[in-house]
């Protein structure tokens, strides 16, 4: 593990639009927090892309030798159904007919076995919105002191026409206060508010709802923002060094979030913040409601009717590693044709690699390619590029398998190592062995068919008679048709 | 599903010390409460055993077409190490040197794998403790306006003295309260309570302790027993149908539920309580201490100095499902090796079950047959029962098969459909394909090396050499010693 690697990451910084140096709060220690998922529903493809851009720069920190506290949160309360005021959990519960917490529970269960069907390592700490209420009432409390927040019928909102006062709402978004009020002023219904901008921190249960908890202002729950504000403060420290998300939770998640840990603690939480771009499909933005839409299992099982086939986990991440996490990644059937045979020719060189001949030189510079490897993954993390490095070496293994290259002792070694731990610890690939145990019988029993074959031919009838029985007690069924003989396996 | 089974099951009541027939508070609808892991080590083979117990008794409620919500809970704050004030999941943080969220993060993950390989369905409802500390604190606020609790330098305790004028603690272990204090006197030297046998809802928390929360009385964290209180009234209702966990619960866990409960709600919590009975190992109780003790997946990967070899996870359950939930169970190697053979035995029945010839009758009871396996389930979840009863039909498919008794149609479906329910649905075992594709390949690849063997012996080098040149290609090497032959797969 080469640790100087980690003087040279730079990171794209969404706070300030430019690549940065990556310097840690402490040398050697990554805190990371990334904005998990809301459990009312099977998790997104567009969701699953995002997790696993972290999981890669989660393995890549890791394999360069830092040690890493990675937080990702569930959230179990308080993430609202857009124009509405009904928590997007409570609703799922009403429409199944099952508690909400019966709702949180199935699908934090399918969120994590989807994401360990796609090989994600598990974060260090996974908190929930719901086991962070007292902090996040502490927190509340903290900004009614500093007159940042204020109680209005039993709710309490985040007071951003003051925040603006001494600071800046706004700022990772790029958008002004003045423009927000004029753009949202019309949407608005909700009258308690100050001004349309602001934000719920508490809001005040309906009486049918379930999901509520004693506070000092009412019977309620905690609004959306802030419970990544209480659990990254919580499990990484008031400032950390990367927060990381979807797109999409830009604004207004974690603008309110800085919001939030400027109002409490003076301080903006993160150093870098890390924001992975959009999948689309077919070209269209993902949309339940147009029908183009496809979850992570429906491609795995090929019950679908967008794709020809079905495609397994590591295709899928292989594919989704093709892209950079900051570039639009576009999944159609073709895409994922051309990345399985990627991802086959591959997996088929690591394989190759074990049983390369060597000789007394090497026709690749081995050296510059490891560099290579590593200068694309500290260029913020460019998967695409890490991957055309890796194709350089691939091509050169098929080279010396064709002895048409050489490779020496030393540098197969060295070749083998860091192409599996590129393949393997950074990039989270399935080793899938492309000779299957099926593959192998299969094998197996044709070299014993052909040798059926000839001592038929020969007359050898004890022989051939002997080979057909022996298959049988071995549970396998010789079918002899016009000639050719096929089998069943039992 | 045979509903009308729902009226006849019987229970063994703890509480009363007799066997009940089992009236559920809404026809239909069952409410379960079982007290989950401490998540602060590797699950141990015992509560394995009593997880494994409820999920048997889960899954035949299932069955039999009851509508049940399991909530089964996870520990993750307040549960203390024996005559110390230190919590259980500090402790380890402090030893592993990581965050105390992060020891219930691994332990968690490690909980929840284990049980996966077990095959057990996770709970409709996985609670954690410290996902309710508000409801913790209100109820807490409860029986102190009750004058059941009072609060001592910060901590609060429940008044079992005062408790116990108009209620009876001790009523589910059946121990005296005046006993109770004559024999915990010695031993306590927390100054804070009125009486030795009074038990902490809210202990202040020492000023190095990481895990602490507001509340009305400190900084400080809960006690053990409050949380299961809070959980199973919060999700199944102040009263509800059962409550579960292992022996080594009963006092004083559940005995402090019963009370906590009483005291907030005026109504002992659970109508049933069912106690899973201990794993010994050896003939002797599980410690870590003596050496005597084996974790769950040191019997599956055979690393262990204890067994002879591995044991899949399916052999285990089935072990354990051999001995009825109440009585000690013993594990030895013998005890296993026994297991795995009756388990084989069993799912080859299951295979044959699917290739029997028919006839126009049938020399087995099989109605009665059928009754007996509902009567040995109703009957206070008798699993051992119920596996005698399945090998009774797997005797007699075994005499179909060989040709010594017949079954028709109509009967034959009826056995596949209970067998395989009572097997997979019912006891949550695994099928495994007895000869699986590695066992295939071994004997496909013996019957070539013998040919080659016949080749050499004729000097036939020619088709010797074939062989080891095809199988080569097939990714299977040949090694031939001291005049034998074996082989590796690569």
């Amino acid at each position: 593990m080469p640790s100087d690697k980690s003087n040279s990451i730079k990171i794209y910084n969404s706070l300030t639009g430019k690549k940065e140096p990556f310097k840690t709060i402490t040398k050697g220690y990554v805190g990371m927090y990334v904005c998990g998922p809301t459990v009312y529903s099977n998790v997104h493809l567009g969701n699953l892309r995002t997790f696993i851009s972290f999981d890669t720069i989660y393995r890549y920190l890791n394999h360069i030798g830092m040690k890493i506290r990675y937080v990702r949160n569930i959230t179990d309360v308080g993430h609202m159904v857009e124009d509405s005021t009904e928590d997007r959990i409570s609703e799922k519960a009403r429409v199944e007919k099952i508690a909400p917490m019966e709702v949180v529970q199935k699908y934090t269960n399918d969120f994590h076995d989807t994401l360990k069907k796609f090989n994600l390592i598990p974060p260090s700490i996974e908190p929930t919105a719901q086991g962070h209420l007292i902090e996040q009432i502490e927190l509340i409390k903290n900004m009614m002191d500093k007159k940042l927040a204020y109680e209005k019928n039993g709710s309490v909102y985040f007071d951003v026409m003051e925040y603006n006062k001494s600071n800046e709402y706004g700022i990772l978004s790029r958008r002004n206060v003045e423009d927000l009020i004029h753009n949202t002023r019309k949407l608005d219904g909700q009258s308690d508010k100050k001004n349309p901008q602001d934000f719920a921190l508490w809001k005040k249960a309906e009486p049918q709802h379930i999901m509520k908890w004693q506070s000092p202002w009412s019977l309620g729950f905690p609004g959306w923002h802030l419970e990544c504000t209480a659990m990254s403060s919580k499990y990484l420290g008031e400032q950390f060094d990367i927060h990381g998300g979807g797109m999409d939770l830009k604004f207004p998640h974690h603008e309110c979030e800085i919001a939030q840990a400027n109002a409490c603690f003076n301080t903006s939480p993160a150093n870098y913040w890390m924001h992975a771009n959009m999948l689309t499909l077919n070209g269209s933005k993902m949309s339940k409601s147009t029908g183009n839409s496809i979850l992570p299992n429906e491609i795995i099982s090929g019950d679908n009717k967008m794709l020809s086939k079905e495609f397994s986990p590591s295709v899928i991440r292989f594919f989704m590693m093709q892209a950079h996490y900051r570039s639009i990644l576009d999944l159609s059937n073709d895409a994922l044709l051309a990345s399985e045979k990627g991802y086959h020719k591959l997996m088929d060189a690591v394989e190759n690699l074990e049983n390369l001949d060597t000789s007394s030189k090497t026709d690749f510079d081995v050296k510059g390619w490891v560099n290579n490897c590593y200068d694309a993954m500290n260029d913020d993390f460019n998967t695409p590029i890490l991957i055309a490095k890796i194709f350089d070496v691939v091509k050169f293994i098929n080279l010396v398998k064709a002895e048409k290259a050489e490779i020496n002792k030393n540098d197969l070694k060295q070749v083998k190592t860091k192409l599996n731990e590129f393949v393997f610890d950074v990039l989270g690939l399935d080793k899938i062995k492309s000779n299957t145990s099926d593959d192998k019988i299969k094998s197996v029993v044709e070299i014993l068919i052909e040798l059926r074959d000839k001592a038929r031919n020969d007359k050898d009838f004890e022989l051939s008679d002997k080979i057909r029985d022996d298959l049988k007690n071995a549970g396998i069924i010789l079918n002899d048709n016009n000639g050719k003989t096929d089998f069943t396996i039992n």
